[in-house]
């Protein structure tokens, strides 16, 4: 198991932010927060990276469930989903798979949630 | 091993806020985003939930460097560190364990990395 779950597709991307947008939509994740990394970094370090956002994923209801079975869960949260340049005019779209980066989380049915939650975001990556 | 590293403090919820802010700048760490989780689930669920935020924090170069061994790191990222009210005038504190969070990342170098990024954190936590 891997701790993402990604594709590749070819486009330019903003168009793969908004399709990423549409399909998290389509399975109940709006996004809550956006960090521009290449940005970020440029201001910071005054380096050049390629393209790169962190869109963060919530589904209101999953994560008022979560926070109520755990309530450090926050430091997990949102599910983030990174879109980035990868070259030849080709986007990678990635989402965090919470079943692995929540498996230090030591509750029964906050990881029942984080399986439903990973199919979800699998559906939204595979749609694009 | 948890996958949080936390400190309760006895204050307000604005300044558990404006100290963690000081103490992770103190190793190096400024913050890049800030989910207000309980403005959040008022808007989207019409209910009422504790004071609790989601402090992204980043160290750049660090940062730089994970993306560099690592380019899906990102899901991971930025570090979060919540501040919520706990009641009876207390406010926890909690960031996430890197060395825990990121555990099914197969990384050797990103490993190493994550140890001394949660050295830094629990000290920030500590010095609140």
């Amino acid at each position: 198991m891997s701790y993402y779950i990604s594709k590749t597709i070819e486009t330019t991307f903003d168009e793969a932010i908004r399709r990423v947008t549409e399909t998290l939509k389509g399975v109940g994740f709006g996004l809550i927060s956006t960090i521009d990394i290449r940005e970020k970094l440029k201001e910071k370090l005054d380096v050049d990276f390629k393209k790169y956002v962190i869109l963060g994923a919530c589904n209101p209801a999953f994560a008022y469930k979560a926070l109520q079975l755990e309530d450090k869960i926050g430091v997990l949260l949102p599910c983030n989903v990174i879109v980035q340049e990868v070259g030849d005019g080709k986007i990678e779209v990635a989402a965090v798979d919470p079943m692995e980066s929540m498996q230090a989380v030591k509750n029964k049915q906050l990881g029942t949630m984080a399986g439903e939650v990973s199919e979800k975001l699998s559906k939204a990556i595979n749609d694009l």
